[in-house]
């Protein structure tokens, strides 16, 4: 059984709504992407980016990649904790990865890509969007630092973290 | 065990999707609302009113009301039947009544109501947009004349659809 | 502009996520019918009623007919609030009645209506599931007499409140 | 522009429906893991694999991985095309590769990873499930023989494909 400590990102809490059950008695597989993005959006929203002023200054940031490890199922009425991070971010591409747990138990990991369009045209944020370059650097480093040995060892349980949150997945 | 002659208007088939089922291993009742746009707008595209062609003439419909009888449940990968037809039309709103019906026997009936819009603001039809009105009230002729009971007096397994034809639902 | 004041049954909070929405820029309406839900089971588990533990004793509650009037809009990421409460019981059937606002303006109203099944058979709550029964009586007596003129005279906010409660609807 | 011939596997054509839309204007992500299970379905189910056979012999096999790479969007009425095939099949483990194009250009390709349980518990249909694992390895056998070099070969166009075939994905 495996735990997590709290790190890096930001999390939300869902809880099992019964339209997303399916015949199989638990969660149907596509609804954890779309939590991802529930998380995603609500911890850009946390770190100053408002997905909703984005689109409404002309930017859009559409997925393009999703990728989503099942290891244990979830029903429905059950409390989930979503948590998101910035794994990869270079200027021009976003990487966020996700854990969703259930008292402290992974069920799913996954990541999303996005890119960045700005008037319907594709744009780097490090050369057009400044403001969207700073937030997402921070998220970054603030994530990067989490996940790293020297911070992480103040406490033995997240030995193993590192690794884990390096890569979101496998 | 209702059964249903064909009649007035325009039915779609679809197979029940698996993301469409819920714990309780039957067709969660909100996509059956989603059903009923599928065959309202191939009804309407099949009448010469393709959606997307009004959306890019700047012409919204948007649903301002709907009711949902259910009757009997679906499950996976059952072949559905879904029959729409214009059950009122006075050339400002419009109310198309849904069945539901798989090897002919009923599942769930219902209505949807619709306003009209053009470049965002409330308009008529029957004095802004020509050919809406036109197609809208064709096809509720079409409707009237199959529901009444001259038409229907054909078969007489047909005598007792007239009512039901007329409300939509029980 | 329609304000409520807070009244009779329980309210959730969601935000609007950005899969609920449709190219039309608003929520999609079949998504009402699902908050309605989500509101109905939080409404029934604060009342003692968790639905996850009548399933698991044998009894369900299918949704046997839904309604639902649709009057603004809601966006992407809006606050909303879902109000539900029992509006009619008769210890067979049971009615529930929603109110979806944002900032205290009504954007929905609707109603669904509710067998009871327990080990696949219809049955009644008032001669074979007592507890259900007490409870849904409870919520019934407790709604109207919220929703009773006498109560609500206290303010006088709320003297329009009384019929569009006792409907649910217009 | 990418254009692929007509190979293994098997297709589905979809219309975008309008709720699967959202305020971009465009599908929303989440629907490509949806239609990749309505295509994996109708493919399993033409090579003799109906999936609801399989769940009322206590067989399901639940989805433990996807990926998804988003090239281009797909609008509301869009004529969608999913082709699905077996990619990879070890008689324990199962993966199925998708395309989605429209007009014979790639919208979106993925892949989805597949366990099996038998009972609640996990089994490896080269050992437990005959039927299924000769379903699939005959599936797997087509898709391998079509994918080569020596059988494409015939056309020019299909020089870049196999490597593309063999993996599903860039």
């Amino acid at each position: 059984m495996l735990t997590r400590l709290p790190r890096a990102g930001h999390s939300v809490s869902v809880r099992v709504r019964y339209y997303e059950t399916d015949a199989m008695g638990v969660v149907h597989h596509s609804n954890y992407i779309r939590w991802f993005e529930v998380a995603r959006t609500d911890y850009l929203r946390a770190a100053g980016l408002p997905y909703r002023d984005l689109e409404e200054s002309g930017t859009i940031s559409p997925v393009i990649g999703v990728r989503c490890n099942y290891l244990q199922s979830a029903r429905y009425d059950d409390a989930l904790d979503i948590r998101a991070w910035v794994s990869a971010y270079n200027g021009v591409r976003l990487t966020i990865s996700y854990e969703v747990t259930r008292d402290g138990v992974v069920l799913c990991t996954g990541e999303s890509d996005h890119a960045f369009l700005h008037g319907g045209r594709p744009v780097a944020p490090k050369r057009s969007l400044p403001h969207v370059h700073q937030v997402l650097s921070a998220c970054l480093s603030r994530a990067s630092a989490l996940a790293s040995p020297e911070i992480n060892s103040a406490s033995p349980d997240t030995q193993s973290a590192p690794t884990q949150a390096g890569s979101g997945r496998n």
